[in-house]
């Protein structure tokens, strides 16, 4: 008993069967099998026999996220992690909700183009081309305007009313990722060396141990 | 001069440059040309220095469509057609409208899942899973609910609240398709001939020719 | 003892691991491992010391399919369910058989262009283009003809000869799927609704509960 | 006139719009323009009210090949070449006929697996794995059977009957190419240098040269 | 004359077919025809009897780059642009330099994973993962070391050692763009207006403002 | 105890889990896991906690590889196999040794383009189209100069200065695999019948077998 289950906890505890691309499917669907004891996610497909109306379902958007933090916004994503459903099926959903002022702050989704659209509110929106141009294009959109971040490149929103601002997103991956810039370059864990930072941004390393120390 | 024309004319009618894929970017976007004389539509980018803000961008879908129809129901797309910078991207939206008992009908989309959100009343959606087993699985929607329709699968959609009811989906592709199922099969453009279609739906080829006199 | 046996018969039980796209191969071939008793079918490959000839191999084709059904068709299938090299390769085949008059009736593949050829015998093809044209376009072939059904429109053959008619089929996917419309649309388990496909084709829901009682 | 004239010509002569991949499709169809004065071939799809049904139609696979030639054997191919509707659907066929004893010889297509069925005759068929076990996996077939060659694989077909033997083939891409080893190494225009395939076969340079005098 | 110089010259100015994707080749190769007077760049192929052995070549990465910059390092990139037969061809590379602690600030490629390795020199390398982790993972390389950083993800590395330091990359895609972090979100064209940055970046808009000074 | 064992094994001996395709990730990075005693290799990822830098990290390129062979010459692979975290990432790299003559005898890589540049040396390198034209498109090359060698097309290198050379190549597949023409065609393993090879080369039988005797 003892090298079996050695064997098999070795297993769990080693690996993860996790399906890594968004292809066409090879069948109608294959509904991410979460309650796998071996597997973590991804790509194990549920049996056909035990898929129910429920793998394909979601229910929580109509609920604010909450904007009580510092940069005023809360993103409710409807991913794969959230709908099972969506495995291998190459899209996804999210709600944004934006107190008075509130930003979405600059960051990218390595795996995915966003569409979205303003339920309430105005809202500026705003994505930087790549190099050399860096062009920043902006547009403040109000409701049911709908405009397109292309993936890979850093964008951003902000409230730019009076009130809160809501907006439905979508987007091009089951599992699209989320890269903030601030997080990722001044919030890394460990810390990315104060040196190359400061050199990287053209500021003192106090000012990047300053920045480091707010994340 | 003549000949010079005749053959730009000549390229002008017979042929049309259509992107023909929904492939990841070779370059931050490709904004659809849709002022080119010479190229209908698609892979011919917008040069750089002349994409503008707007045309990320889409207004309109705070209106509610016109839902005085056949079906009770009306569906406001937004692709490339509509917005030119989803070109390449592999994604768009849609708002659907719905009287109430109104009815989005029997339907495919031969290149995109969808993606759907309740945004007003309650909708009961379905889809039928491929041969053999042709099982149909369904689920009422409520406000905030989420639901998937995996790529090329029939589904369809019901308005089951008392008032109006609104939902607004998105889509993997640019361009997605629709196939309307009875359209399709029963108004073509010619007619399929009636015995094919009795034959098919085990019917009387009089009752074909009766529901196609309504498509 | 129990419980791993527990644990294995769960995973047997509640899981399968399916390969979820037709991706271009990572290695020479992924021969369909259906021997296993943990993962039903897919994306396993057999070691490459296992493989035999065999696995790239099936006999059968030369067969005539039972054409006496309702429809007066017949299709062999040749896919990685019936062989297993096939796995990851993204093409599969089929033999189709007609009775004099027999139809193969509407129907999709939702993930696969069909190229097909006359062996023996006239047969009338056609295929229906998307929403809004909705146009019928049809050919009568001959033996040595060849036709093109694009990938997910709906499509069917008649046999317009006086004799038994067959067809060579080539699909652009392992496992094509079929949705075959009336058995999808009248026949799913459990049926759609009466009113929702009554008004979906504009006939009395008796006509609907007509049409579903014959699949 | 001149100016234009040549500024055309300098279209015409220096550049060809080539579609460059076997995407998915953005649209139901996108039949090549072959008469398309400008654009040599690929891409530019037919506009769609001009697309008629023999675009997606080809006649002539009920006839033999000519395999009076030092192999004996004979291909027939419906590419995007013969078919144009093939075009952006990722598939194609042909019909390889063979004269008593003839072989097709050893060859790749570099962009597509190949699915074949036996129409008449006993044909063995073959193929060799990649480095480093170059393992030969072989197969007789009489009429019926089928066999798949993984892309991009070496593999070849012999005529092992008494009489004329006939297959069909079936290619996951428009354009799969062809490359005969013997053709491309001993009959490249012009030569590769003697020594290199002196030292790559383990030949003496002379057999290299009358290899070579027969390409 | 007129009319169609103005129509010739409308189509030089307002568009530019650009091939959107990084497909596999639907032919040998299509080398970017660089010369066109009409169509800027990309998707148009060379005729193939115009192709030369020079559009599958460059001259020059055995170049030092010039370092004497802000950051201490440059990089020369040879992509379809320096290098038109890669196009459609899914790769590049680039030669990159390092004075004296001269730092490759934090960047992503939104198109490509790179695989880099060390010539000269000893260098740190590093790349963060997505939220919520946002993971730092270091290695100092020396002469021969390999290291990859996954598509999309934020990256950067320093020449750790005493003198000049040189690697090689490659990128999987023909134009796999750079988007330098601090150039993007510091240095766009025009600025990200402040108090975004400033909440974003959680400090004082001065600081945001002395940073966009030096971009 | 025997039973499950037996499962076990079962499931060790006779499949394995190859991950199939070149897909983009669907995460940020998907390490192959190479220490599972029961998947062989490929899409099984390692638990995310448990990947480290090392990971993503190959040492020794900077060795020169023993060209005291045949054909002197020596290619050192780094692909997934060597270096997990390529996997899911499409792309490997290779360090190419080059005796003075050397040559790397013609080869296909069914998986990959490659690109090349000259470390030291002067290398031939060239590379032959498909049928009917059968083009050699060659070019000496010295240090620093690259050369793209497009996917399945068959190509060779050879030193052509005095002393060693040396190359480092990339590939676009993290296992893109090597086809040597003369190792799979006269040596493979069984070989292939003689009288295939000498009419396909048209060469007497004789020729045939005395190649073969020598791979």
């Amino acid at each position: 008993m003892t090298s079996h289950l050695l064997l098999l906890g070795l297993l769990v505890a080693g690996c993860s069967l996790v399906f890594a691309s968004d292809p066409s499917a090879l069948q109608d669907f294959c509904v991410a099998d979460q309650n796998s004891t071996v597997f973590v996610n991804g790509l194990v497909c549920k049996e056909a026999r035990l898929v129910q109306p429920d793998d394909f379902f979601y229910r929580g958007l109509q609920l604010m996220g909450n904007t009580s933090n510092a940069v005023g916004s809360a993103v409710t994503p409807v991913t794969v992690e959230e709908l099972p459903g969506l495995n291998t099926l190459g899209i996804s959903m999210a709600r944004i909700d934006f107190a008075p002022q509130g930003i979405n702050p600059p960051h990218t989704h390595p795996r995915a183009t966003e569409i979205l659209t303003v339920m309430e509110g105005r809202i500026l929106v705003g994505f930087v081309t790549s190099n050399p141009q860096n062009r920043l294009i902006t547009k403040e959109l109000q409701k049911g305007d709908v405009f397109v971040f292309p993936e890979g490149l850093i964008h951003f929103q902000k409230n730019v009313g009076n009130g809160y601002a809501v907006a439905i997103a979508a987007l091009s991956s089951q599992n699209p990722g989320v890269i903030t810039i601030a997080n990722a370059v001044f919030g890394s864990n460990p810390d990315i060396a104060g040196d190359i930072l400061a050199k990287a941004f053209q500021v003192d390393i106090n000012v990047v141990y300053q920045i480091q120390s707010k994340f």
